[in-house]
C-alpha cells in the first residue's frame, strides 16, 4: 500500500487568513473548494465527528466564497437564478436558494444573505457562480455589480457554540434566530453573524471580512473555547450524511434537478417568479421526477470512499447510484446518499450495492435525515 | 515537521478514466483543475523534470475540460469573450485565446479547438468558463449549445513525442503542424489530435472522447514507448517556469488584464472584432499598462512553494509580487514570474524578494522565457 497522495499546494489553490492556525492545529487532510483550501481531517473523521457532537469546534470556512450581488436589479438577478421565491425575504434573513439553470439543471445550491434591499451576498457551495451571475447580468445588460468580496466565513459548530459565542460576542448572540443574522462587534468591527452551518449540531457563521482581524479573532475564540472543549474542525464527512446534508458536486451536480435532490419546498414554480429555470421544473414537476436522492443503510461495517457512483440493484438490475457514503459509529451502519430510480424509493426496501473492488454488500433504503 | 497533508477523495473532485493507471504508477501528489484530478509529481518534482527533457511522458491531463460550444451563433460568442480576433481561424486550428471581461479582467486562458465554422471547444484552464459561457448565451438570447462535453485530454510531452505517437497513430501524425490538429485512428476510432501541450518540450494532446477506450490507448503508448524510457508525468512545476507557461490562477487572475500578463500579440483590440474586453484593453493599451509579468532569477538556492504572492522590492519599496517561483538545476537558479510594477522591468534589475520566514533573497529581472 502505498502512501497516499498529498495536495500540492501553490496560490492557485488559495489560503485563508486562518490557514496558520489550521496548518498549526496539525491538519491531516484537504480538499480545494472554490479554488480554495478546506480541511476535512483532524485527528480522524471519527474523532472529529464524535467531538463536534459533544463539544464545539471552530471551523475554517473561508472556501464558502461569496458572490456579492449589488445595484438596482439586484434582487432580479437573483430570482432569475434560483426557482426559490425571493419576493418575501427580509433583511437579516439567510435563505438556501438552489440555483436553476434553463433545463433545470443544478448550478449550485448557496445559502443566500439580503443585506440590503439593493444587496445579496450568496454563499456558495463549489462552482464559479460568479461567472455564471456575471454573463447574466452582462448579457441582459442589468443594473448591477457583481463580485466576490474579501470575505472569509469562520463557523462555530456543535452544541456548545452559543456557550462560546456568548463568551466573545455577547450575550445576544444566543437571540439570533436559525437562518437569521445580525451584525455584532468584535474589536469594534461589525461582523455579519448568522446561526447557520454546515452541520446539524447547531453553531453560527461569522462573514469576516476584516483579514487583519482573523486571527485575533480565531485566537480569541480559541481561548474563550477552553472551557468548552473546543477543537478545530471541518465539515464532517460522517456527520453530514447522518444530517441528510447533500454536497454539491458529489450528491447533486448539473445533471440534477432540484426535485431529483430533493428540494421541493424551495421550488416554488407554481409562483409568478422570473426565474430562469421555472419552466423546466414546473415541467418535472407536473410530469413527477424519475429519479430521488434517498438514504442508504449498507451492512457489513467500513467501507471505501466513494469516488466513482456505485451501482445500487434489485434483482440484478440497476436502480441507482451511490454518490457518498459513511460509516457511522453511532448507528453502527454505513450510511448514504444514493440517486434511485422511481419504484425504489420505499423505507425498507432492500437492495445490494456494489463496491469498487466488485463485491456486493446488502443495504436498505432509509428517509433522509438519518438522524 | 509534521507529515504534508493528504488530499481527500470525492466525487467533487473528479477521476479521470486514466485515473488507475496514474495510480498505479505511484503518484505522490495531485492538485485539483476544473474540479477534477490532476497529477502534480510522481518521482519528485526534480527527476520528473529531468526525465521530461530528455525522453518522453503520457500525462493525464483530463482536467483540461471542454468546452463545448456549437450553433449558429457559435462564432459570436467565442469572439464575445476573447479580444483575440477569431475571423480569421480554420478549421483544424487550434488558437491560445484570453477570455477578457468587460471590464478587462481574465476569466480564463483556455485553447480553443475550431472543429466546425459552427462549432468549438475552448480547452480550459482552472475556472468553471462553461457558466460564463452560458449565462453570456442565456441573457443575449444566442443561437448556441454550450456543454461541457465527456473528453479528457492525454497529453505525450517530451523530445521522443513524435517517434512514439507515430507508432500508435502512424507516420502520418509526424505532419501535424504546430497548434494544428488532425483526426487519427486508433482501434478504428478517430481522435482529435493536437501538436499541443503545456510544456516547451514539444508534443501532442490526445483529445479522448471514448472512455470505453481510454485505459486501452495509454496502454498501447505506454507499451510502444519502452524503447523510448516512456515515464508517467505531469506539468512539470519547474519545466513550466523555465518556459515561461502562465498558469491561470496563479500568475493572471480577474484582477490581471492580458497586457499586464504580455498577452499583447492576442489582443486584437485594433480591429472591429465584437469582444467584450474590448474597450478595456484598448484603454490599457492606449494608458500603457502600469504592472507587467516578468522573469526573476533568486539567489541562494531552493525556495519553498510560493503559495502566497512574496514581495519584490527595491531600495526598501514594493515593486511586485512573485507569484510563482522553482529552483531550475539546469539553470542553477531559482526561476520565478512576478508581476512587476512600471519602472523596474529592465533586464537584470537587481531586487530583493521577501521569503515567507521573512529572510531577503538577492535577485534580478529576466526576460521571459528563462529558456
Amino acid at each position: 500500500m502505498m502512501a497516499p497522495a498529498t495536495l500540492s499546494q501553490s496560490r492557485r489553490t488559495r489560503r485563508t487568513p486562518f490557514s496558520p492556525r489550521v496548518e498549526a492545529a496539525g491538519v491531516k487532510s484537504y480538499t480545494v473548494y472554490n479554488h480554495m483550501l478546506l480541511a476535512t481531517v483532524f485527528e480522524s473523521v471519527e474523532a472529529d465527528y464524535t467531538h463536534l457532537k459533544q463539544h464545539v469546534q471552530i471551523w475554517d470556512v473561508g472556501c464558502e466564497r461569496q458572490v456579492s450581488i449589488q445595484g438596482p436589479d439586484a434582487a432580479r438577478l437573483v430570482q432569475l437564478m434560483t426557482v426559490r421565491d425571493i419576493g418575501g425575504m427580509i433583511e437579516g434573513q439567510c435563505f438556501y436558494a438552489p440555483l436553476v439553470d434553463t433545463d433545470g439543471g443544478m448550478i449550485n445550491d448557496p445559502v443566500g444573505l439580503k443585506l440590503a434591499d439593493d444587496h445579496y451576498w450568496l454563499s456558495l457551495a463549489d462552482s464559479d457562480v460568479l461567472l455564471w451571475a456575471r454573463g447574466l447580468a452582462t448579457g441582459l445588460g442589468l443594473d448591477v455589480a457583481t463580485h466576490e468580496p474579501d470575505v472569509w466565513p469562520l463557523a462555530i459548530q456543535g452544541p456548545k457554540s452559543d456557550d462560546l459565542m456568548a463568551q466573545v460576542f455577547g450575550e445576544s448572540v444566543r437571540d439570533i434566530r436559525f437562518f437569521r443574522f445580525e451584525r455584532l462587534s468584535f474589536n469594534n468591527h461589525p461582523f455579519v453573524i448568522a446561526r447557520s452551518g454546515w452541520s446539524k449540531q447547531g453553531g453560527f457563521e461569522i462573514y469576516v471580512d476584516r483579514e487583519d482581524l482573523a486571527l485575533e479573532l480565531w485566537d480569541a475564540l480559541w481561548e474563550a473555547g477552553q472551557p468548552f472543549e473546543i477543537r478545530p474542525g471541518c465539515p464532517n464527512h460522517i456527520e453530514r450524511i447522518e444530517g441528510g446534508l447533500l454536497s454539491y458536486g458529489n450528491d447533486m451536480t448539473r445533471a440534477h434537478n432540484p426535485l431529483e435532490c430533493g428540494l421541493d419546498r424551495y421550488c416554488h414554480v407554481d409562483r409568478p417568479i422570473e426565474a430562469l429555470g421555472r419552466d423546466a421544473v414546473a415541467k418535472v414537476m407536473a410530469e413527477g421526477t424519475r429519479r430521488l436522492v434517498r438514504g442508504l443503510k449498507i451492512d457489513g461495517g467500513p467501507v471505501p470512499p466513494t469516488t466513482d457512483e456505485w451501482s445500487v440493484q434489485v434483482n440484478g438490475k440497476h436502480v441507482g447510484g451511490v454518490t457518498s457514503s459513511a460509516y457511522s459509529p453511532d448507528l453502527a451502519s454505513t450510511v448514504a446518499f444514493a440517486m434511485m430510480d422511481k419504484g425504489f424509493w420505499d423505507v425498507g426496501l432492500a437492495v445490494k450495492v456494489v463496491l469498487p473492488d466488485g463485491t456486493m454488500r446488502d443495504g436498505s433504503v432509509s428517509d433522509l435525515p438519518f438522524i
